[in-house]
């Protein structure tokens, strides 16, 4: 290794913490961050060229590090992240939905045409020969091929798997390029808003159920959306490309969003005019429900009706389904980037409750209709309706780390089998299997002669709760001593009740471990023990 | 669509119902196999160039399949895999292990020089701009980068999650380009064998309770391996080559692996011969061990005492821990390919027990001591010894489909809320959000007005065991019909007691269900009822 690559190397090292604290500073623009990434981009350009030439060797001056935009989950974190995805698990159940999996790559053409400006943002795989494929850039089209491809007529499927985006990382956003989502969806042929409402439903449940603070539901509808450009005289082949600006309007203010129309999408200011006076509405949803209908021009439009009718069945049936007024908000703002949207739109959003304003912090949740999307893989056209709603857990992961930073712990082995002398780890191992075979959550020292002190050191480190001490008079006697690590008490119990006596002392009911729980479908092999 | 167009998609159909049979008929040769795919790739080549053209209405024509390898898995499929997932899981947390992730891709540089002849199989992502990334190919190196990077000295860890490997597919024998893969691994300075024997341990475990049949856990170790090549006088550069060959012993007969060692590795006869009489030996391990210590030319081999020495102190582990004789074999010719195992290696096969032969038809599991592993990525060579086992679920997804295949049901439903009569969804709708709010697991039809028949034909189908009917006199009179699906009994219940009309019918116990799980750690919002 030459001294120039060495310097090299510190220097990738200097410009990504640059990049970090840059990437959470939420005083630095787009643009800023750009240039220091691509500075961190040439750094590391110049340290694969300094490399060149010592190629075997080379492999311990790799630069340790995940791919951008991506991350590791310590243990610690990923408690706390199955912890959250189970709940939502749950609830998914709760609604009688089942769970399915697609491959994490689809070929290219499967999601060529389906998200609008965003398909850029696509990770493609190098052509190796065979199939051109691409990473899943959402689990809606997969969703929609699995549907056609298996000539599925109605289905309420969940999936919670991770979907990739070659997006500008924000980290303190919790914006990454590999991230989870949890998406519920009922397809089939149903003529009533039923299913929509559900999905609203599902989401307050969930949204509810985790503990993030207070949240916001917001709903529109892309016939109403499509309705305001009508009267306000855009023509239709111009209405995905003025919603996908009008998406903008949660982060960014209307005189930007006014200057895209006009200069993007070449508004006239009175078509401006009467979008900036639409989508300027929002409030509970019977309220701007009256708004819209003594409004004759929109009530004019046949697609605005349309969407009206829908949203005056979704009022009555949230309602039945016991969802708080001051949990839903009915916003002619929100347009939803994707194109592949045909009714109900939906957005869930934390709000901070900084004493007396309250400031949206972004999308945590998303869904609504799509109605064509699964027609668009048919051969034959074949439609299949669709409502869903997906939970983008990375923002809720990121909250809760926040919230529960100290009381995150990865631990819980319940015993710990320690020796107090040497040349004692046949015995230790023996109890040890013995606890394993009884399914109790066991550790022991991988040491040949550990140290009393230690072994029951790491246990207080760890908050194990009961350690089983031996020695050789022990061992003879068939009897082990049973200490609290609390209180440090121990106890003498014979080899034979140590199961039992610890199970009692876990508080473990003799039913739910007696038969360890994997022989319910019974044994191939003969049980070890 | 033109005629031509169409006649090219049906012979893409015709030719992947063909490659599909030859994939799983055992009298077709890895040859024919590839020469129909052949076929296959070109007459999709054809579909694509008849379609150029026709861009923007060409998405409906678009051939609907999951990439090559590469399946989707439906509700019934998914319950077993994660009912499979979830008793290994439980497992490796009985082991006091942690887990972890880490992301689907990594720095292309970072897989390099891991996985000697196999790296052809890595899947490289496109140059998009940015960092050159390929997908994972296994979890190990991942892990030993998570270590090396978070200068982490010692970790007991597992991870589940699906790796990808460009192999030619072997459907019938569950080789598939995208797999999960459960590892457990135990990183750390520990200078004994204990790691080692809890890894067969767990290994053990986990296959005697997931009721796939007979199975044997074959155990070797790279230094004596390497030692028997030094009797042979084998140059120590040409190790790891011998090895790859003579890995494929488990699938190819002794002569054509003796072809290739004369051939490709360029042996002596007599070296051939030496590595001959040891690759033979297999058997319980005290045995083998007695073999090999009576044979003075191999014990005079500094690197192959080493290897006795560890496995000596193996046989009194593995005995300690009540792992059955039967289960475990010392087998001399058990190599493994891949090149970062440095110690211990060991690899689980199937038996079935057809009659009088056991016919091994593969390896479900494999692992070993890595040492050097993490050392590649430290800047300092800093090393963290590592050992571990990863278990190849997919070949235990496809034993246990086969033997479940009627009993594969995903549904478990506990409660449909049914209307007798017209108009009736707004109640309908409030009382399954009862059930919902308390956790109950209930469906209502998405039908404004469904007809009750056809609702209860629903349950039936589907083993819902319980329904609520209602009808407008059982609103008024607050109360509601509960019927048993099976028996068809109905019986009068109020609404104020459904809830726990129904838990008791279920054998649900109140402390289980009268708070709802999500609640334990305190709500954000209000609660919804």
């Amino acid at each position: 290794m030459n001294n120039q690559k060495e310097v090299h190397i510190w220097y990738v090292r200097y410009q990504t913490e640059k990049v970090k604290q840059l990437s959470t500073d939420p005083r630095v623009t787009a643009y800023q961050l750009q240039q220091a990434e691509m500075e961190l981009e040439k750094a590391k350009q110049r340290v694969t060229k300094s490399g060149a030439g010592s190629s075997s060797s080379a492999s311990s001056n790799v630069i340790l590090k995940v791919p951008k935009g991506t991350r590791d989950f310590n243990p610690a974190q990923m408690r706390l992240r199955s912890d959250v995805l189970s709940k939502i698990t749950e609830i998914f159940k709760l609604h009688g939905a089942h769970q399915i999996d697609t491959p994490v790559f689809e070929l290219k053409d499967i999601l060529t045409g389906k998200y609008g400006d965003d398909s850029k943002l696509i990770y493609d795989l190098k052509d190796q020969g065979g199939e051109i494929l691409s990473l899943r850039y959402d689990l809606t089209v997969p969703f929609a091929r699995y549907v056609a491809m298996n000539k599925i007529s109605s289905i309420k499927r969940y999936q919670v798997a991770k979907v990739y985006r070659r997006d500008n990382p924000a980290i303190a956003r919790g914006r990454y390029r590999e991230f989870y989502q949890c998406d519920f969806d009922v397809a089939g042929q149903y003529e009533s808003m039923i299913p929509d409402a559900e999905c609203v439903k599902l989401l307050d449940e969930i949204l509810s159920c985790l503990d993030i603070g207070k949240y916001l539901i917001k709903i529109n509808h892309r016939k109403i959306l499509d309705g305001i450009f009508e009267v306000a005289g855009i023509a239709p082949e111009l209405f995905r490309g003025v919603s996908s600006t009008i998406d903008k309007l949660d982060k960014t203010p209307w005189a930007e969003v006014a200057d895209e129309l006009k200069d993007l999408r070449a508004l006239t200011p009175a078509q401006i005019a009467t979008i900036a006076m639409f989508v300027n509405i929002s409030g509970p949803l019977p309220k701007v429900l009256n708004i819209l209908m003594t409004n004759w021009e929109f009530m004019a439009c046949e697609l605005a009706r349309q969407g009206l009718d829908d949203m005056m069945l979704l009022i009555k049936y949230v309602k039945s389904l016991g969802i708080p007024d001051s949990r839903v908000v009915f916003d002619l703002s929100l347009a939803r980037g994707l194109d592949y949207y045909t009714g109900v739109i939906y957005e869930a959003i934390l709000e901070t409750s900084a004493g007396e304003e309250s400031l949206a912090v972004g999308s945590i949740a998303g869904g609504g209709r799509y109605d064509n999307l699964v027609g668009m893989f048919d051969a034959n056209k074949r439609k299949v309706p669709c409502v869903g709603v997906s939970i983008g857990v990375e923002r809720i992961f990121s909250i809760l780390e926040q919230k529960r930073k100290d009381s995150m712990k990865p631990f819980d082995v319940q015993v710990y089998v320690a020796s107090a002398q040497k040349d004692m780890v046949e015995h230790r191992l023996r109890l040890a299997s013995m606890l394993w075979d009884a399914r109790l959550k066991a550790e022991v020292s991988y040491k040949p002669n550990p140290k009393l002190l230690q072994q029951l050191q790491y246990c207080e480190d760890t908050n194990i709760p009961w350690v089983i001490v031996i020695g050789q008079d022990e061992v003879a006697r068939g009897v082990v001593k049973l200490r609290n690590v609390k209180d440090r008490k121990e106890e003498e119990v014979s080899e034979t009740d140590l199961v039992s006596e610890i199970r009692a002392r876990l508080g473990i009911s003799v039913a739910d471990s007696v038969k360890p729980k994997c022989l319910e479908n019974g044994v191939g092999n003969e049980t070890t023990k």
